[in-house]
């Protein structure tokens, strides 16, 4: 029996979220260990945060040496912790509490699920999981964070690349699309203040506390953003940023956006990390070009001719591959039985040849759908958020949900009774 | 029964190349038309130029309206101007006339096979197929250009775009790579002088005669390229430049090149148009980003967005491209029998999967050789070139010949008896 399945065992299956003791031991939880730990993410999936510190609290022989050392660490830092925390913050629950710095957990109504994807896909340098949850500043409503655009890039980024960032920043703002970043120097800062310039919302999620302006000369930006938008962090108020948590803090702006654009990166730049995640995610995968002379556009060309990313050069190109089927799935979820008739060509030629069962890769798809690789991708990445088609390690296939659909809507073009 | 059907029961079937009369018969008929006449160009290859010249002057009604005004033209002009050309000018045989201007046609030592893979492809505004000939000034032997890279794109380029050409021209030539180009100003004179500077060999093919200068400021160019290198033509000597001319002229550099690479280009550039020919033909089509603030960049990152086409940054990526197999190809020519152990793993595994009868498209062959799409299309130009593999309208498959020679291959592995 599987170390999950020896916890569900001993713990139970109530995995009830959306309640304060919910919260409560999902902010102990993450008190306790650093971001993106993969053993703890799989255990709270497995058996829920109420039961995982219950088992984490009995030290249940389970969870080995780790189980120890969260013991120690639960028992005589993160309990008092995060009581000391509720004394001061809020936690979200209808998102009422949006004036404040705010705990916001899975199974609340502001909880962005698009977060869950990361609790699908492999590690990543040793950091995986859906987070157990966010520390939130500023008006915005985290559930509202659908459509967006994540413009990442070097921190050493060219008066080119910071000029291009801000022009495809204030594209996507205007165009209703949120923005999210790292509030890094360079091409981050410019994609934030290209959508503030718009008055449009930008979230900018940090490796520090919320609350702490990272890096220093930034702290009027990231009040301006939380007088608009969101800073959020997935480690606690006050806390500094370390290696670890930059790159835990990159899985999350790959996985809050529709899509990711990368513009000006060297080779190795952490911001290829963000754009890994996103691929990982099912997300849209883009690049800016730029000079082949310029050392800041090498990892962006590098990974262009990788294959599988877009190459964007200008606002409208963004918004046309992340944009198009985030459109149709707010129509898709008012009137699921009119689905076909919303969908557009790619993505009906894809849900006609995806199956119930047999997992494919996005090539077979491509081929079948005849569609060129990156629009097959496109488009299953859209189907997924939708969540009318659905991806596992062998391949993309329908969902339940969305085999049942279509064969009601197939049975009713063919005038058969449904 | 066809018009080419009704010219064959006519004429016979004599179509022998090679011969003296063969190569006059070519250059009356180049001097006849306007250079990629799709319809000449099927009937040559039907009945052989001698026929065709044979059964225009007798006015054969097959031939319809163009019939009439081709045969005034043979007779009024293109009979005595070939006979005037010829006084002047020698016939290519074995390549030892490389000093002077000199007629070069198929069948002979000289000519460079892959020039009839345009007798394969589609018309593209209205020019199709195979040269009759072409006029060549220069001492290198048209044959050798096997390992050529074309390099080509805007006039109107910026300092960057000719830098970019010019070095990865140098690369080229000093790994031994013949550069084919066009001799225009910008990026084709900047790809000319990168290799001239390496002395490595250049072609420069040209939409005027190949003794003409244009334009006029790259008379010492082109001379020089003469020295070392070759200027081609597939107009006579004297003729001055057209539209159509420059149209006709862009097949020839696509079709002599093993890979083509576009370095700056606005949308609608008349390089794109090279590039088109060279994906229809099987090459390897490649283009050199530029900062998307660049509207001499637009044309080339329009070309990588469509897909199909490999971003390069460097010479050592435009190498790798049509490198590899170019090389082994070579290996193979000299042992066809040691085919597979020569083979990259790439080529390998598309040899593997392609079958000798029902034709795959290109991502079927990616999937199935677990390859990317763009490798896949870079490894079956290789194969194509090679004579490996062959393309028809409904996708790819084996050559008869590498399909016996798979089989045998397989046989001496598995120990059966060859």
């Amino acid at each position: 029996m599987s170390e999950e399945g020896q916890l569900a065992a001993a713990a139970g299956t109530d995995r009830s979220t959306g309640t304060f003791e919910d919260a409560r031991a999902r902010l102990e939880l993450s008190l306790m260990t650093e971001p993106g730990d993969p053993r703890l993410a799989a255990v709270v999936e497995a058996i829920g945060a109420v039961q995982t510190r219950h088992v984490v609290l009995e030290g249940h022989c389970a969870l080995g040496d780790a189980g120890q050392r969260w013991r120690a660490r639960l028992r005589e830092h993160a309990i008092g912790r995060a009581e000391q925390l509720l004394e001061r913050h809020p936690i979200s629950t209808s998102g009422a509490e949006r004036s404040a710095l705010r705990w916001v957990c899975p199974g609340t109504a502001e909880w962005a699920v698009q977060l869950e994807d990361l609790g699908h896909v492999e590690p990543l340098q040793r950091l995986a999981g859906s987070p157990l949850g966010l520390w939130a500043r500023g008006p915005l409503h985290l559930a509202a964070v659908a459509d967006s655009v994540a413009i990442v890039g070097a921190r050493a980024a060219t008066s080119y690349g910071t000029q291009v960032a801000g022009d495809l920043a204030a594209h996507c703002a205007r165009h209703g699309f949120t923005v999210v970043s790292g509030a890094a120097f360079g091409i981050d800062a410019a994609a934030h203040r290209g959508a503030l310039a718009m008055d449009g919302p930008t979230v900018a999620v940090l490796a520090s506390g919320a609350d702490v302006a990272y890096p220093r000369a930034h702290c009027a930006m990231l009040d301006r953003i939380a007088d608009t938008g969101l800073v959020l962090s997935e480690v606690a108020p006050g806390s500094t940023p370390t290696k670890m948590r930059f790159l835990a803090r990159n899985r999350l702006i790959a996985a809050l956006s529709s899509g990711a654009v990368i513009v000006e990166a060297a080779h190795r730049s952490g911001a290829l990390n963000t754009l890994n995640w996103a691929g990982r995610l099912g997300r849209v995968t883009m690049g800016v070009p730029g000079p082949v002379t310029s050392s800041s556009s090498a990892g962006v060309h590098q990974l262009l001719r990788e294959g599988g990313s877009v190459l964007v050069t200008r606002g409208d190109e963004v918004l046309e591959a992340v944009g198009t089927i985030g459109r149709h799935t707010a129509e898709v979820r008012r009137g699921p039985e009119r689905m076909l008739d919303l969908l557009d060509n790619d993505a009906q030629a894809v849900l006609e040849v995806l199956q119930p069962r047999a997992p494919w890769g996005v090539a077979t798809v491509a081929t079948r759908a005849e569609l060129s690789v990156d629009e097959a991708l496109r488009t299953l990445s859209g189907l997924l958020v939708s969540g009318l088609a659905e991806r596992s390690d062998d391949g993309w296939r329908l969902t339940r949900s969305a085999h049942e659909q279509l064969r009601r809507s197939r049975g009713a073009r063919d005038g058969a009774p449904t």
